[in-house]
């Protein structure tokens, strides 16, 4: 078959240049602002918002984006540098129950502080809340003299299992190869507290670790279409890692790594070793990785099984594009905003919501053509 | 064992926003300028480059940046839109030979153009040279009346034989599925034009044709690792791709793609299909890729075996991080320069050059610290 001299044109042309080329044709408006150093949200049924504070501040912030006084009750918090209140998570059985979960920085009377994980009720009170029955169900041992490397987001497993995500310390890096304690780790609990019967448990391993050799997880999803756990880890000058943390493996740091000192000079041996895992996705130079979400809503119907990346030295969402392990695609979306981007997470709207940790403001991405407002 | 609190700091601590945390740490010189549209270039071995302008001309650069006047010769082109003067490649002799390849739009005489590959002997004439005995070895068919999707990249395979690239010259689109002709397609020939024993030449398959079902494929380049040849094919309104084209594969295109039509509306049957290739990597929204180098370079240490991907509209070189086939890392690089990237190559001193298609320059891009100059 041949088609010959005039045949007609029934493509528009291409040009070298399409425009725009450079990113995707989204919206990005301010739904709250005030808030200081946001970390964690989520969103309520009743289409609140819960949003945590770093200097440890928990507060509802309405439809129509006010903010909330202070939700009373919240555990005292070590708000120094990287650490203070971090992640907030809604139990399960929230409607019923009130039952939330918060990640901090605890401070301890010896002047240290590790992360911890408490559980409480939510109540209402007027139009702020306050908590009631906390109990810490989970501390970070040992505890360290340092504002650093905290992790700590908080997920669900498919099974009700509780991930908690922990860091170094900076102080203690070494730790997390040691499966003994917790530091540097990714630790699954019970949402009581207690050890899930199939936890790895080798030998040499505290009952709760999952996986080990992570520096400081900022970041964790469960991925819709295969159930499993994601995270983010900050790597140091270089070397933040998407990891897709399995029971009972070794994730290599400080073994292997592909950054390098802040000061100079490289970590470690390298950049692999036999019977340590290799990341899916890094970044070197790094982002300075957040949290991420798996979009599988209906405003961007061409993200679903996407992962969003928030990047806070890097000002922006990362959409990686994934089959199975591999990265096929990535866009860097947002950088221009210049936005540090703490949390990432998909609205009950489909929409993508953003915390952004300089400004303190609740961003929403929308197509930019049209979409709906939240409820 | 435990480290408890006061511990001395052995480490620098990350802060969350370590600087300058967005790109490497290069620089980008202007080598030469004052080039109209140039598309490719050759590191010659006296340490002269040779540059195309698509409008049709083809001239030394010597080492200190000067060009000479056009080299006499060069065949008539078609410099209309995307046509004209494009690759250029030294032959494996070059040095005893002095023969040089050239693909090119060729005007036909009834108004139409098509993809065609010629070489000659450049033989020195005063500070510029001329080409002698000119001839084609490679025509496109069947030629279109379009000033689109030419192709074209020129490699050599480890064997010896010569990679062509090619497009769809856009009206001609359909044409990309069908194995009888080259258009569309990656052709595969000797340095003479014969065809090489060993070529697919499966049912129905024209003799030349390596691969079939690709759009318009403006770079290419043989990875060192494997051995193995690897393209970016422009995509539509996305959907640029990075592929690693195998004899006797169909590559999709158009009855597979991840982008859009320019007039709006979906193209083919969606992305994937069983019987078709996936690419290795894809871009939505479109850069605009154009060629690709593999560096191996000492300047660059850390990017040893990285692909080095220029972007047209998007302005930038991206650096994909290759684990296998898989992509672990990406990095977007020089987009504040603005400048579209028409051509990346790695010069004999380790550096990466680079072709600005719309500043008409010839960049050299080192680390910030130091570099040597090119000799």
């Amino acid at each position: 078959m041949l088609i010959g001299a005039g045949a007609p044109v029934v493509w528009a042309a291409q040009t070298d240049a399409p425009a725009p080329a450079k990113s995707s044709n989204i919206k990005v408006s301010a739904f709250a602002s005030g808030l200081e150093n946001p970390w964690g949200m989520q969103f309520l049924p009743d289409g609140r918002l819960l949003v945590t504070e770093r200097p440890g501040r928990l507060r509802y912030i309405a439809k129509d984006g006010r903010l909330s006084a202070p939700i009373a009750g919240v555990p005292d918090v070590a708000a120094v540098n990287q650490g203070g209140l971090l992640d907030v998570l809604l139990a399960p059985d929230f409607e019923k129950t009130g039952t939330i979960y918060l990640s901090y920085g605890e401070p301890r009377e010896d002047g240290t502080n590790s992360t911890a994980v408490a559980r409480a009720k939510l109540v209402a009170d007027g139009d702020t809340g306050r908590l009631e029955d906390l109990k810490v169900i989970f501390r970070q041992e040992p505890s360290a003299d340092s504002g650093h490397h905290f992790g700590s987001r908080l997920v669900w497993g498919k099974d009700g299992t509780l991930f908690i995500t922990t860091g170094d310390r900076n102080k203690l890096r070494p730790e997390a190869q040691n499966p003994a304690n917790t530091v540097g780790k990714i630790v699954r609990i019970n949402a009581d507290g207690s050890i899930p019967a199939d936890n790895p448990k080798l030998p040499g391993w505290a009952p709760e670790v999952w996986s080990i050799g992570h520096r400081s997880v900022q970041g964790a999803a469960i991925r819709p279409d295969n159930g499993k756990l994601y995270t983010l880890e900050h790597g140091p000058r270089g070397g933040d890692e998407l990891n897709h943390p399995e029971a009972g493996k070794n994730y290599g740091w400080p073994i292997i790594t592909y950054g390098k000192e802040y000061i100079g000079g490289s970590i470690g041996e390298g950049t692999a070793k036999e019977g340590l895992e290799q990341p899916v996705y890094y970044w070197v130079p790094s982002i300075a990785v957040s949290n991420l979400a798996f979009y599988d809503g209906d405003l961007f119907p061409e993200w679903k099984g996407n992962a969003l990346v928030g990047g806070l030295a890097g000002t922006r969402v990362e959409r990686l594009v994934l089959n199975g392990d591999d990265v096929v695609a990535a866009e860097v979306l947002l950088e221009d905003q210049g936005k540090r981007i703490r949390d990432v997470r998909q609205g009950p709207d489909g929409a993508i919501w953003l915390l952004a940790d300089d400004t303190g403001e609740v961003l929403r991405v929308t197509p930019a053509e049209a979409a709906p407002k939240p409820e």
